[in-house]
């Protein structure tokens, strides 16, 4: 069996019809989840880019991988799904974004060369790169926001698209009186795209995964990773005007939010991105561009779902539909992601398994405590492997897909963010290390506890679904919050660095020291079987006949 | 200046003339006490050789660095003193112990070989080997517990000591009737090691250190590392029979401890070591043993002392002297080590810097709460590089050594022991990643949580110096409990794994994306300087001729 694992750059989890997007259809999305299992309470590790993925990379937990933040190292040897799938016998390729920095420092430290196998999957984090793109061209008077070589760049140029970077001026701008009118700017995100729609981001992916189907060795994972629907946000013709102003939602927003709210949450609702997505002209402007890029997201997983069942592999398929976070969108006055709302902490996640086991959960929903990291373990699983719980702290999701009850399952979701290279850490006048979230969520109750001697953030999602109410500093509430924080302690006790010795292997080394003779209790050897002293009892010739034993 | 980092195993802090032991004079102990700082409170990371010894070279918490127990590999990558130290120039050398298992796997997976420089320092936890000898050359019906070779057996060999293991016929073993008494069984501890002490193992490595002094490159580090005075207890003549009955103390135990104990501390008084220590024969057998051998360790430590003088390097070496645990020698009916007790969990530091900043300590004690992951990060201050507190854990205690009160310091020392290898973890029915306890003490109060749901320990040092009265089940101190377990929730959600980026890097990282054109807040371009967004206003033309800026 393969795995097409395909991942989506801030899409909301509720941007898809299947779950219940009023305006927006997505049916080849809804055709995934009616194959298989829609995850209804999913949860990155992490709303932000890097450390979220890092974490569907590692099964791990950021503050257990230590790639808190976007262009934080993974730190060299960390063991990746590409390590484990490929102790399993299956190829682990990369197709696309990653956000993924090499730890240059460790490699040098271990002399390991990015341009040697192993160099280089240190540098992909245990990918092989198939084609890495991680989709954002930024240029500012500082030079490119990211330095390595743009494959999509330079198909552009090979289609003609003129200029250094076609990303920028062609993909990710429209054309405003003969001028170009980039995308980055809000005002312009109702302009198609200036690009023709075939050599846009997202259809050019997808080719390259069609390309790779067609030629890679089975059995292979492959992370079909899109830049999109993150921003800019702009996309070509015909999506760029199928939705309009009608199309955009009420913000999800309350002014008692705006009263008094907590340090941190106020810093974040004074950033520029959240004051853009506070006006609604940018809402009106942004989301229909957002929803069109999902459209086409759709239309290009189409192809891809047709292409597996042209080739008879949709039976031997296993496909993954997710996300790195959400997106606010303005919803709580904010833009981007980074807190722990729903908007920008849960993410969607649907997982079709060809197998026999899976039929009776097809086209059903799972509302169970689901995380990121579960995701490496249920591929290693997939892969026939049993999954080495002393490095991927996720745990399976293979129950819910084969109609199982697990034993026990999480009684918390548990989110990070690490904010300490933002302004917003400067403001609060916090130092690196306690500019740091904890999102703990029971399925109810949801607590955000933030380092730096600030109260808790609490909501109650039965009473208050909408996240309006932060109840962290109510006293009536304190057994609730100690409940959670009792959680989180634990959470912060668990065993993730033993990661050189798995439960097996200690099981097998009791009582070993005593066979190879550790003895530190004997008083005249008679507590012993004599086998255990043998070497220790006189006379002295007979031990060295015995040799080395 | 140089380093001399000295340790012993299994040193008890309160066994030594400068610490009070009303018996053992050690005027060597106590001539560097007068010559530097004796740390009075100062714990180790872990009551166990491995993992104790790893938190000193690497200046990590155990479950931050993973080897968690003795033979947990410490994972390939992880940053060590070594590291820190060659990085300013100065050379990291082992000379004798350090209990270390390479991360085989780990390394193979990165294609190191034990045979490269790299690959040897990953395998020697950093080090580079000048003679490496763990000193437990064990042998029984299944071989030996170390199985590399014994560079201390092959210099007995070469002695003309006959056998395949000398260590154990003759260093670590008397003589009875012509036959070897073997130094495991308890009985022959008041025994001579049937030696010429010359070639014992204590004098040995001194001799190997004086040999290193004599040859190696300055500056350097040297990590003298004795296997005593860790059991087999026996010791060569004269030291065999120094201390008599009479000099062996009350033992330190309460009938009260046995009335309803904590289950994990019940479950260790009855395990084979407690059991043979609860019996006063041999405490009579093997305290006068233990004396004798750290008596020989004094008298060795002076040969160094004195070469040192001689060469005049005595006042450009730092020294430090210290343990990586203690031993219990039946004080709280147990033996060896592994539990929190102050026998087995406070260890000996003394630290002599040569400089002039150190006059104004010289000769006097602090009782700051101080950690064995200091130690790292005093040495790479010494060395004169900055502590990479993204990395190392530990604080520099420079400020103490020189006579400066530390802005802030740690309010609680923390200890860990996982025992999930040990037979309590069977009998007490636990899952190996429940068989974990952690020690909270701030220098009055001492908590030990227990994961697995037992309630947890707790000691009030002030009014029960001795450690004799659990007051964790008494309702009217919830309120201490409460407070110790806030201490360790912090701890727990530190920031250990961070390791590839420093506090420094990351203000070094603020505003830099806003730079390189990462602008997802404009609607018109109006809100920033028109620098950062001049590769995305039109004309295209004009873009192109920027190039890549």
């Amino acid at each position: 069996m393969n795995i097409l694992f395909i991942m989506y750059d801030q899409l909301r989890f509720d941007y898809l019809g299947c779950a219940g997007h009023p305006r927006l259809h997505t049916p080849n999305f809804d055709r995934v989840a009616r194959m298989g299992v829609r995850f209804t309470n999913a949860y990155c590790q992490s709303p932000v880019c890097g450390a979220s993925r890092m974490s569907f990379y590692t099964g791990r937990y950021p503050s257990s991988h230590g790639a808190q933040w976007n262009g934080f190292p993974l730190r060299v040897g960390e063991v990746t799904l590409g390590d484990h799938l490929r102790k399993l016998g299956m190829d682990c390729w990369l197709i696309g974004k990653t956000h993924m920095k090499a730890d240059a420092e460790g490699m040098a430290r271990l002399g390991l060369s990015p341009d040697s196998v192993i160099g280089a999957r240190q540098a992909e984090c245990g990918f092989d790169a198939w084609v890495r793109d991680d989709g954002l061209w930024g240029e500012g008077p500082d030079g490119f926001y990211d330095e390595k070589r743009s494959p999509y760049n330079e198909y552009l140029k090979s289609k003609g698209y003129d200029g250094t970077n076609p990303w920028a001026d062609y993909a990710n701008a429209g054309i405003e009186d003969g001028d170009i009118a980039s995308g980055w700017m809000f005002r312009n995100a109702d302009k198609p795209a200036n690009i023709a729609e075939e050599d846009s981001e997202t259809p050019w992916l997808t080719s390259e995964t069609i390309r790779f189907m067609e030629e890679a060795k089975r059995p292979w994972c492959a992370h079909v990773s899109y830049i999109k629907p993150h921003w800019p946000y702009i996309v070509p013709a015909p999506y760029h005007d199928m939705f309009g102003a009608n199309d955009v939602p009420q913000a999800l927003r309350h002014p008692v939010e705006r009263e008094d709210p907590h340090p941190v949450y106020g810093a974040y609702m004074e950033n520029p991105i959240a004051r853009a997505f506070q006006r609604d002209e940018v809402r009106q402007k942004v989301i229909p561009a957002y929803m069109g890029l999902i459209k086409q997201c759709d239309d290009q997983l189409g192809r891809l779902l047709d292409h597996l069942e042209a080739t008879g592999e949709l039976s031997d398929t296993m496909i993954v539909l997710t996300s790195d976070h959400g997106d606010y969108l303005g919803d709580h006055w904010l833009g981007e992601k980074d807190l722990f709302h729903e908007p920008s902490v849960k993410i969607p996640m649907i997982v079709f398994d060809p197998r026999p086991q899976a039929e009776a959960t097809r086209g059903t929903t799972c509302d169970a405590l689901v995380e990121s990291i579960d995701l490496a373990a249920t591929f290693v699983e997939a892969a026939g492997g049993e999954v080495p719980d002393h490095i991927i702290e996720g745990r399976s999701l293979m129950p819910f897909l084969h109609g199982r009850e697990p034993e026990d399952w999480r009684e918390v979701a548990i989110s990070e963010y690490d904010y300490s290279v933002t302004g917003m850490c400067t403001n609060l006048g916090l130092s690196p290390r306690d500019a740091r979230l904890f999102m703990v969520f029971d399925g109810r109750w949801k607590l955000i506890h933030a380092e730096g001697g600030f109260r808790p953030m609490l909501f109650d999602l039965d009473t208050d679904p909408e996240e309006f109410h932060d109840l962290g500093g109510d006293p009536d509430l304190a057994n609730q919050i100690a409940r959670l924080y009792d959680h989180l302690a634990r959470w912060g006790r668990r065993m993730s660095q033993r990661v050189t010795r798995s439960d097996a292997d200690i099981e097998a080394m009791r009582g070993r020291s005593l066979r190879r003779g550790i003895l530190p209790f004997l008083y005249d050897g008679s507590e012993v079987d004599s086998e255990l002293t043998q070497k220790y009892r006189g006379p002295a010739r007979q031990n060295h006949v015995d040799g080395d034993g």
